[in-house]
């Protein structure tokens, strides 16, 4: 359930609803629209009458909500979430460019790549400290070592770090290092760690998972945005399907759907989605014209030798011409690249 | 196998290498190319020795090929099949925008909407006149009159006419009418058809079934081609996943797939990939973006009254949005709508 | 909607109400129950009032069926469908085992695999002449020829022939041969055929769709039904998945949801469906486990020779071993095999 | 790479061998065989070259295992793993039956349930603490009160408990009163908890994920077996596919596809395979028939109450009545219930 508030409600009112809404063990939700704001309700007794709020001061409205997500929901929320980092932002016009190796493999390496993608302009750094593998016995990323590099990739390179989150017990230093924590595919399900991340105030980057449909998705999102964190981002980055001459199937389609029914900014991932190189240009046009709020690309100096992931990344000069390209499409659409 | 002649080879030459491939009870195919003619071969004995070919006069190159499909194939003919109809063209740099209802409904409704796609600057007009409906009890098109209204359109405004192909029967009364026949998707393995249709000398546009992989879509124009009728377009319009916010899962990865194992030109399909009219344009925009050769896209005077697959016709308005959005990203990729 | 009659109706009230419905446009079809008569309404104009119906003479009840699906559904004859022939039958409390090789090869080897089987109890053969293949070059069956040595087997050993019609031309001369004639899962959707079938007085095998729901399947029966032909049985063959490690997903919880739904019987195919020799026992068992009326199963003299579909295919001491298993299973669960 | 000993290698040749593994900085894993022994060898520097050990005492054989699992495979281990617990075991001859509510929901209504089972002969039972749920807003388990009250039935009726591990935190408590501790479907990929799992001593049951294929369900247990727990038990539970009839698609040829790969015990649960009460009869039936080591099905005194699952929970007399049919499968296809 959602209290619409009337316009300039004084800070009174609001809160004698939220104290009304707590009275029946349930939990209010502050959400800023840009003229008016409004309060969700979250909780186990969600059964409540509308008439309890309607006669309060400077009650609106009472908008019923079917849906089983709520704080993500564009009921909730009609304004876009815009996520603020330093001087730039992702959601809304912007339109950001995320590039990196799977995972940092060296000081050497991280440091060369880094600093090419930061001649172009990029201002995140994705790469994987910790990388969760289908093969015990496949490279499992530098962990600790690997956020030490990242965290001196962010002092000398003045980059943004977006790293994942294997699981709790890295949140602590990885928070240190992390501009946006990732959550990849195969835990997005993982509700302890959602519950936890959804407690950190890091911007949060919500991989989808293999079987998850667009709700499961954005349930997943609701545990974070319910623990109180409210800056997450969705990002699409396949499903698996029975097509195998891509690696998953690319739902761009998840991207104006997603867009309809929540507030969250979706991100996508070619690199991932299809898991070949010469296919990421296309299909990274092809997610910024279906209105993806950002990109995140594999870069990679020498992917031949990628520990992980090397048939997908592009080489610096090919991902310089996607650059260009995407740059293109997002000014046709109506959107910038800051 | 596929048999590369020099440049410039004289004619005896070549129908010296086609004789012989026809004595080995294969059956030769020309296949011309910018430059350089080569001749695929196919056939039941196809386990021939490359040293067959390689001394005989003009022969250049002896090629294996180990896909399936052979006639569809880049290995075959690596220059991209342009399909010329009038003054136009579908594949190449051209863009083509093919549009129109569903259904033929009425003489009343097929004119109405021809007339102001027409106004609108498409060539292409795009209507059933029969229907595969899943139902028994659905509406199943007005048949032989839908195809008299048609080709009425057709003399009096100069659209050139896309309709679906059911069954054989039907063959002979459509080719009348028909610049381009549709193998819808249900149909994409009625092999029979595939193998009638190969006869005619129409234009193909061949959907992709609901489960089929590109290699099964791929393996379906073979029929066609292997039958010689080498003007194929391949329609991706989504495929079955278990997500159920869209009707379908656009593929839009498929399409540079496509790309690069074929020389067939590829048109995408927004309505029925999504099933929903607010998805058209975004996921237009994307398939344009990712490289689709053509796109088609359901225009409805009346979607409510629609008697097939309303929700996700868009109004006329709303395609001449699409069609200046298209635009823009078409000169993007340097693409040109003629 | 279903007009339930009364106990004993006359046949002159009966009349009248078939008299009715057609007056408004509709189609009447008697439905004999273990006590009493129905009679389903199809057509167009379905949105009759109950009211219509329920004063005239003899009717008990008026049924909305609110699934797309009418003749085939429980709703409609509440008594299992059971399909005679000869002096067996497939449905109710039989269980039958259809058994041959995916093709006929020469009249050598169908005479050859039909006498072992007929000696192992068998009564149905099946076997391909015309075979759909995904690849034009792939051996597509002995046709007519094929059709004359099944003809020959049938009179010379008295066993009954289950085989396959891909388009409609081959109909009349399929006729006179098959005993079952097999609607494959790739014409599931081909709704001219099934519309044609449905005016032939042969039980018809209609096999599930790669990509075909429950209801998809269902309501292609629908088609076949509501033509006139009500002996129908459904086969699950397996569905495509993400899943390679058998050919596709046998989904053997479709024959408990069929049970439910419909009244026809349920045949399941474990050769195509797992496409594995050594998968074919196990899920025969499990198949009649879960409740099939009839199984169907690939057996060949020398599956290393077979022109199709080899791998899958049962040697003769196999499905001797898979018959014995079978008849236990059968046992446990209340059925005989006759 | 799996070393073969020689029959009745005496020890110190075998510690030989396994030095020498150490010494090329990979794992050697004793893995005894009913005849002989075999020896494993897992780590990043799996390129050795077979003759380092071929001309070492009394090593029979060297064996290549091209699969990307190892310890699960086969190959590995000839013999069937049978978990012993107690006075019983889970694989082999044996047909087990787990049974239980989906989850503890107080003191009064787990010693019902428990207390009726355990009279119809159940050894194991099945019940959540700790509830992994797709809303945030669900029920998520009793927690540590929920084991509290599982400790308690397990002391004062005597019965083995499988419980869910959601998370590695909970794991030191979650040990104390576990006899089986489960993996769920959503954490198959979580590959922390696995790792942590594989140090436990505790039998572990893993279950599939929703998109895993077998392939990566085998690399999933091979996490656990490769940190030293060889006591895991795989449980089929149905995988995510376009058929919405059913919760999800229970794929029953994974049992003998499981089987032939790997020496690991299979569970089949067809409650949370089909979602569905009427179902789960049927479907266990078949899984027996399949060739199912063991079942796990979920029974509820007041289903309509139950926190969570109701829908597919049976009544107690419903699953008296699956046990007998079980029973009868279980004999006719070799297996005893103990």
């Amino acid at each position: 359930m959602l209290i619409m508030m009337k316009l300039d409600s004084p800070r009174e009112h609001i809160e004698k609803v939220k104290e009304k809404i707590r009275s029946l063990n349930c939990t209010p939700h502050e959400i800023p629209g840009s003229v008016k704001l409004a309060i969700g309700i979250t909780g186990p007794a969600a059964k409540l009458s509308e008439d309890v709020f309607l006669n309060m001061d400077s009650v609106d409205e009472v908008v019923r909500v079917s849906k089983p997500y709520k704080l993500v929901s564009r009921e909730m929320k009609r304004d876009d979430t815009i996520i603020k980092l330093n001087n730039t932002s992702i959601g809304g016009e912007n339109l950001m460019v995320i590039a990196g190796p799977c995972s940092v493999e060296s000081r050497q390496q991280i440091f060369d790549i880094a600093g090419e993608l930061k001649e172009m302009g990029i201002k995140f750094l994705r790469a994987g400290a910790y990388k969760p593998r289908s093969s015990p016995y496949s490279f499992q990323g530098l962990k600790e070592k690997g956020l030490e590099y990242l965290f001196e990739v962010k002092k000398e390179l003045g980059l943004m770090i977006v790293t994942e989150a294997k699981d709790t017990n890295a949140l602590p230093l990885l928070s240190e290092v992390a501009d946006i924590i990732q959550i990849g595919a195969r835990n997005m399900q993982n509700f302890g760690l959602l519950r936890d991340i959804g407690k950190t105030s890091k911007p949060i980057m919500l991989k989808r998972g293999l079987a998850a449909t667009v709700e499961d998705w954005l349930m997943s999102a609701e545990y974070i945005l319910s623990n109180g964190n409210k800056e997450v981002m969705l990002c699409e980055r396949g499903i698996r399907t029975f097509e195998t001459y891509t690696r998953n199937t690319f739902d761009l389609s998840a991207i104006p759907v997603v867009h309809k029914r929540s507030h969250l900014p979706v991100v996508a991932d070619p690199s991932h989605a299809t898991g070949l190189r010469d296919k990421v240009l296309p299909m990274a046009r092809a997610a910024i014209a279906a209105g993806a709020d950002a990109l995140m690309v594999e870069v990679h100096h020498d992917p031949e030798k990628a520990l992980s992931d090397g048939p997908q990344a592009l080489l610096p000069d090919q991902f310089e011409e996607l650059m260009k390209q995407v740059k293109l499409i997002a000014e046709v659409i109506g959107r910038r690249m800051n």
